[in-house]
């Protein structure tokens, strides 16, 4: 099952600077092989359904390894039957319908 | 690594009625063995971060084998690591305080 | 416009006890007169749009004023024009489709 | 109160293909002059909370004239007292500590 998802990392107890726990997840993700996109308030990812779990849960991991007591993280999954969708068709879609 | 999480499945594309589809969650999350509680605007479960995600992933095939051609979910999932915590805990930390 | 929401705030920076930031915050709900629900992962609020913003915005500037120098937010927000709905109908409608 | 914020709205109730709602909401967004980006799953916006929340407010209303029944969004939305932060500052600082 393939998977277009969204999630934002907040670590929680480390203080109010967080973009080096927010990397150290980007790695993980780039790491494990998934399709991202960084934005302001989080990151796309597109894979497998197993895949794309299996790295947000190795987030939580190397987040509490560098320190974090508490993480709350934010995901947003979407998976279609109807037919296959890519993060850049999802985007493109929006966008053509916006400059007409 | 336990969690605590919250979950709100929204199938598109079956229209207007989706509780159905949110009743079929909660058997697919009870028949888990997960402890749940459902709320106006999605379920919060506590378990084994494993468990829980396989029942969210079984929930989307679950809704799509019902018709629904595509599933949106948002997902918050917290761990910690400093010392363990419960639903329970989690309100009744909050009422004391509101109490006061 | 009537509106279903739910709110987990999320304060930055000020340790890893967050209870009474968020009991803060169940009282500025209710001092507006909102009707709310409490869980694990949030609060469930029901009321008219305007006010029930205008309550989520004064949480964030109370969690501040508390000393919070970051608060970081998610709202869920349903409208709906087909029929008039409250958070225990919500309810009411899942449960009685599980126990079937 | 500055804010950035990331907003997904799902209208229910109106067929699979939503990126025709999506892109109405992007014009309201536009045409309250706020800095926005669209992404994959939503679309991340800056600017003063009155005026961020009245555009959601817009979008729902939009959503609804333009024939959905239901409409349910997720909003995201960070404010802090420390320091100004833009989206790009965010993005970058993460960028930053990736490539490292």
């Amino acid at each position: 099952m393939k998977v277009i998802a969204d999630i934002s990392v907040v670590p929680i107890g480390v203080g109010v600077a967080l973009s080096k726990y927010v990397a150290a997840c980007e790695k993980v993700l780039e790491d494990a092989g998934l399709e991202i996109r960084l934005h302001a308030y989080g990151t796309n990812i597109e894979g497998e359904w197993d895949d794309v779990f299996a790295a947000i849960k190795r987030c939580h991991e190397v987040v509490h390894e560098m320190g974090a007591p508490r993480v709350s993280t934010v995901i947003k999954v979407g998976t279609r039957t109807d037919r296959p969708q890519t993060m850049d068709d999802k985007v493109r879609s929006v966008e053509s319908k916006v400059s007409k």
